[in-house]
């Protein structure tokens, strides 16, 4: 089913190649290229953006090439973060289950591109990258649990506490949850050409708006008022609705992008046009949730369709029907757009496309 | 029934007072004293601490009037930290329900008393403090559920999900541990005081020790072993006893001190020694544990007593019977001990008073 705002589809954008394949600059840092195993890649690859572009025949921004690069340097990253085998396997493998089942990568992707977009070199945010997946993951496995959303099907297989029992379930979250702060904290998950005098404190207030957007401000807050509304004959009110996306959703997405930024060495005024801009997209992105589970098949979606219809769940069609609901959509979209507005447009373009993306997806 | 390592009893040291009451010096910072509300009393007396304190007449420690001034000013942080009423009214009531519930702040006093060890003045620490308290008492919340341990009864009180039910049980447990970083890294819990410099590199490292000490290297790998066990007809080795209460014990006891040591801006070879102070009594805390639960009634204790027979749970006492785990709480505390040696010993009285109570608790 098409969807109203596909009129704003990302080929009406033509901006300049983030990477100019040709006039690559010398690696900021041959180094940072080789501490890290698995990383290669793609330090060969985001090393080599110089810090400001010598100007490159305007072209297509390749966008799936740049999701796609990204996700397997995220994958790398969580797979080394997570010791296969040792002991507890169990333990082990129930976080590795869930945490390497897949899944697009648009948190960590989001956060790269912010600290791209300030002038940093993505790199540097590979650490809090990874983390906001842990983090998204360790929501998503305790959500799934009985005792909660009761969901058995997750990015197309059965949900963790199916698969190891529901106390390593709630385990596996526990240690996602610390390991995601584990590895910000950890001086050996950055390369060495960060600024090592402003780093720690970058880390610190990095450190600071990861932990915000989980518990009583953040993920946690929305899941409980969701629960609350779960099964509720009454009617809820859209500034309801929005309180729980807002937290539930949007805020580890602004996390993503604000950590990021933050990393990347971007200034004050800077971050708060980011953070904006986040929240416009993390609103967003479950509007298009909601739109997708009235739209979609399970199979489509790789999660069970229709379950929040079959669980009188509110959500934005429910409330403003599938057409004012898309108009909405194209609203945040048009505000997340409005936002990027300030910042150089080639090293604009990934969170760009990272809007449209959320706004477009079908599944 | 006296324990066999009471001829250790704390009456035998006799140490100089740490807060010498007639050689005061001037407050270091008179401005910490009033920027956060709740702490006047702690700050008075915590600051009025001179850096090396003037040569006093040898009194002795007063141990509990130091736990209970700590566990007053860990109090207030807490209480401080979790809003009352503010939505999500349910969630921070069962936060508040669970962290204020009680309980001896063991932790936050460990930190807070390292942080002084090592020449800090401990309201530095007084973050990493309540962290480490909201930290325990996630994993409380969490080992108590149904799926896990399934207990009614903590610190003489219905556990969270009794209360609560399951699903905020399994959030609360979540907000608490994501606000325990919050905590830690917000510029705002700290004193105007501490080394602008350096501070920002030690809440790094401090978050890095916390973070490591939940996960799969910490409290959940103990868990996730202690539960693969409970219950299993083979008889367990003491090795697996002793990883189990390493991680699910002793490493949230070496976060705390370790934290407050680098809060405090120790060396990295005094960090280092008073890790191994902390793992001693770790472990020696697990072992008294383990006695109680034999020798003492659920009245005496706040919580179920008998428990670990009667679910058939290998403990200390069953592996190497009363006396022995008696001798080896002994050999524990005097290696607590020994790494003491090296401090000052004024500043490491309440460390050292802490490590025989831990010996010596009847609860």
């Amino acid at each position: 089913m098409a969807m109203a705002f596909h009129t704003l589809a990302a080929s009406r954008v033509r901006v300049g190649p983030l990477l100019p394949a040709a006039a690559a600059a010398p690696m900021s840092s041959s180094v940072a290229a080789h501490r890290y195993h698995h990383r290669r890649r793609f330090s060969a690859i985001v090393a080599a953006a110089p810090a400001a572009a010598p100007a490159a025949a305007p072209a297509e921004f390749d966008f799936d090439s740049y999701m796609t690069e990204r996700s397997e340097t995220v994958n790398r990253a969580l797979d080394a973060a997570i010791p296969e085998g040792e002991p507890p396997a169990a333990l082990h493998e129930a976080m590795r289950y869930s945490l390497l089942a897949g899944g697009k990568r648009v948190r960590p992707a989001l956060c790269l591109a912010a600290c791209g977009v300030v002038g940093g070199r993505e790199e540097w945010a590979l650490a809090p990258a990874a983390a906001v997946e842990m983090v998204h993951t360790m929501s998503l496995v305790h959500d799934d649990l009985p005792c909660m959303d009761d969901d058995d099907l997750r990015r197309g297989k059965p949900t963790c506490h199916i698969v190891y029992g529901e106390a390593i379930a709630v385990l596996t979250g526990d240690a996602l949850l610390s390991q995601a702060f584990h590895h910000v904290a950890n001086a050996g998950s950055y390369p060495p050409d960060v600024d090592s005098e402003k780093h720690p404190a970058r880390v610190v207030r990095a450190t600071f708006e990861l932990a915000r957007c989980i518990g009583s401000e953040g993920l946690v807050a929305g899941q409980v008022v969701d629960l609350a509304m779960t099964g509720a004959s009454e009617v809820v009110p859209l500034e309801r609705l929005e309180y729980i996306h807002l937290h539930k959703t949007a805020a580890l997405l602004e996390a993503s992008v604000v950590m990021g930024a933050i990393i990347g060495g971007g200034t004050d005024e800077q971050i708060e046009r980011l953070r904006k801009y986040a929240r416009s997209i993390g609103l967003l992105f479950q509007v298009v949730d909601d739109i997708l589970d009235v739209t979609k098949s399970s199979e489509e979606l790789g999660k069970t369709a229709g379950k929040d219809l079959a669980s009188d769940k509110t959500t934005y069609p429910k409330l403003l029907g599938l057409e004012k609901s898309r108009e909405f959509a194209e609203k945040l979209l048009s505000d997340a757009k409005e936002q990027l507005a300030g910042f150089d447009k080639e090293k604009a373009a990934p969170l760009l496309h990272l809007a449209y993306y959320i706004a477009h997806r079908q599944n």
